[in-house]
């Protein structure tokens, strides 16, 4: 099932025979999907690592390889904020996701069937060590960057932590180094939503264009997610309160979607729904929540960041974003800085929440841009 | 089944043999449910109304027919901030509700079977209008004041738009003239987790004690609205990254809760699940999403509100509140302001979301008194 899902242009990389998992399980024979824009300069040092969310793939911007728009089109590629010109990027798709790394729903060898609900269980601390060991076997052992993003602001700092002196430099991008409650209650809910689901079967369900595949949880997963993504006050600029025309409005029964908000969450949530395999989704909301650097590292948050050794650091936030609020930016930034890394926190107006970094490319472009040129 | 949510005191207000609803229905031999707290003064000039928010009854607070606390106990009382040794207080359980008045679970006379999906579709002018009917029907002309909180502030707007002359104040608390597309999302996910419950069953299930009873749909629509209700400032303070403790891990399975925050999502929602019909859960969320005052009245909002005629009024509001947010309440006030009320508008900085007014009535008592004793 998982193929599907592949970027045409992803490579991959074998991780070691057995990959060692923070939580005592393995994986044999696993691999980590990436892919690469610009070119290695001889002296190896112009690297720049991309980390993802929960949900994009290895494929960050169009590229020779597949001309395709990327998930961060306007900010990486020739002339672009994050210049391949200049950067040889490397995207890695998350160890556990569905789009090419090894997860849920890749074959184990040990049976010849999918791995299901018998995955073992996955840590943020395993996706930073897959990615590293990725940037090992393309033969750089000093990245001028880690761009990490959401969920990959996560990985990127664990990534740094567990890796020291594997990067120069790190942007750290609406990300955490901590869960907080409010973002756990939503991910719990966001995962009752597919468990609950007659259809997720306990792990065990068919492909999405069958009978047997929870589509109901994972619609309700992703429109549940989209309402913390963006920002009330976006939302009020662009639906008020339109309504969905009458006729459909009578095809959807009583309490069926009468608002446009409600045709706009059904709709971008059908788009996902059998993109992204269910279990994948469950191990990697998971990870989230318990991602906690401080505890990972057996200190306080702040003394974990603070042994973070980096020439420069950017953490930059949104004003409006509620699931990954400015002040778990801020604190990054603080963190990074009382270990001497020269740290910059820039907190952005935008309307767009959470998702600004995807959608809201304008505002982001400059700082950006102004970063990774001052490396 | 409705008859178990009923507080003992509730005493019933006949509607008038047919009662019209505003989307064309009607309700035959409709009750609405009520206590009064205090005496009415011979000139029966003092009688305060009480509306409430979706899921509380009539029992706003202890009194000599029932010493059971109230869900506004530490506001309502002698000596209280509304004060019953000088206010009759009136508090109706709203029109749809399943705590006494007519609403889904009651039994339709027409069939001598509870209504259940046949319910009539049900707006918040209807609300208003048997409140309203309520009131008269008690022998009181005028208000000194109508107070409503959350769903209780656009049913109060909606009965002063309606019934002009009806109140001389206004108190509006965490209130709203129309709603938003936030607060529209998240209940229509709400309402989704109730109709994709399988055991819903399009409306026709049987009581919360048996196996045909959507306690699923119920627990997750009652935790989403729990993560809008408090803050997430709250929350990190009051849980942090608190765990469950391993044992009790273990029983919930793979993917169950591990963070308190979970835990206590779950054990509230367990608590309402049985004990509000899912049914008129449906109708009072969806009542909510369509109430705008302005198209109420064929108008803007500012000049539905300017409209509306009082001598004084107070419209309070949170600052951590995501679900009625405080531009929504400064609205309130400036458009009664306009139309010559004097309004005054009030935002606390409490913590506790749009839940404050329910559990942070230190910081509610105050403004609420001084604005009652002015009148």
């Amino acid at each position: 099932m998982s193929t599907e899902f592949v970027p045409p242009a992803a490579r991959f990389s074998a991780l070691p025979g057995v990959f060692p998992l923070l939580r005592g399980g393995t994986l044999a024979g696993a691999r980590v999907a990436y892919e690469t824009l610009g070119r290695l300069a001889p002296e190896r040092d112009n690297a720049v690592l991309v980390l993802t969310g929960l949900s994009p793939d290895s494929h960050v911007a169009s590229h020779p390889g597949d001309p395709a728009p990327g998930w961060w089109e306007a900010m990486v590629g020739p002339g672009k904020p994050v210049d391949t010109d200049r950067w040889y990027v490397i995207c890695v798709n998350a160890l556990g996701s569905c789009k090419g790394s090894t997860g849920p729903a890749s074959v184990d060898p040990a049976t010849g069937a999918p791995y299901g609900p018998d995955f073992p269980e996955l840590s943020m601390e395993d996706i930073a060590d897959a990615a590293a060991h990725t940037v090992r076997a393309l033969g750089i052992e000093r990245l001028a960057c880690v761009i990490g993003a959401s969920m990959g602001g996560m990985s990127a700092l664990s990534l740094l932590a567990r890796h020291p002196g594997l990067a120069r430099a790190h942007l750290n991008i609406c990300g955490a180094a901590t869960s907080l409650p409010f973002a756990t209650a939503v991910r719990s809910l966001q995962r009752e939503a597919i468990r609950f689901d007659p259809r997720w079967n306990g792990g065990r369900y068919a492909g999405p264009d069958t009978e047997h595949y929870p589509h109901r949880g994972m619609l309700t997963a992703r429109k549940l997610g989209m309402t913390t993504y963006r920002s009330a006050r976006e939302w009020d600029r662009r639906f008020g309160r339109g309504r969905i025309p009458a006729e459909r409005r009578a095809q959807a029964g009583p309490f069926g979607p009468e608002f446009e908000v409600e045709a706009y969450l059904e709709r971008h949530a059908r788009r996902f729904s059998g993109r992204f395999d269910p279990n994948s989704y469950l191990h990697l909301s998971r990870c989230m929540d318990r991602f906690d650097l401080g505890e990972s590292c057996g200190s306080a948050t702040a003394e974990a960041l603070a042994r973070i050794r980096l020439e420069k650091a950017l953490v930059i936030g949104v004003e409006t974003d509620i699931l990954f609020p400015l002040g778990q930016q801020r604190e990054i930034a603080e963190g990074l800085g009382a270990g001497g890394t020269h740290a910059g926190f820039l907190a952005l107006e935008s309307d767009e929440g959470h998702d600004a970094f995807l959608v809201d490319t304008d505002r982001f472009g400059l700082p950006v841009a102004k970063f990774l040129t001052t490396l």
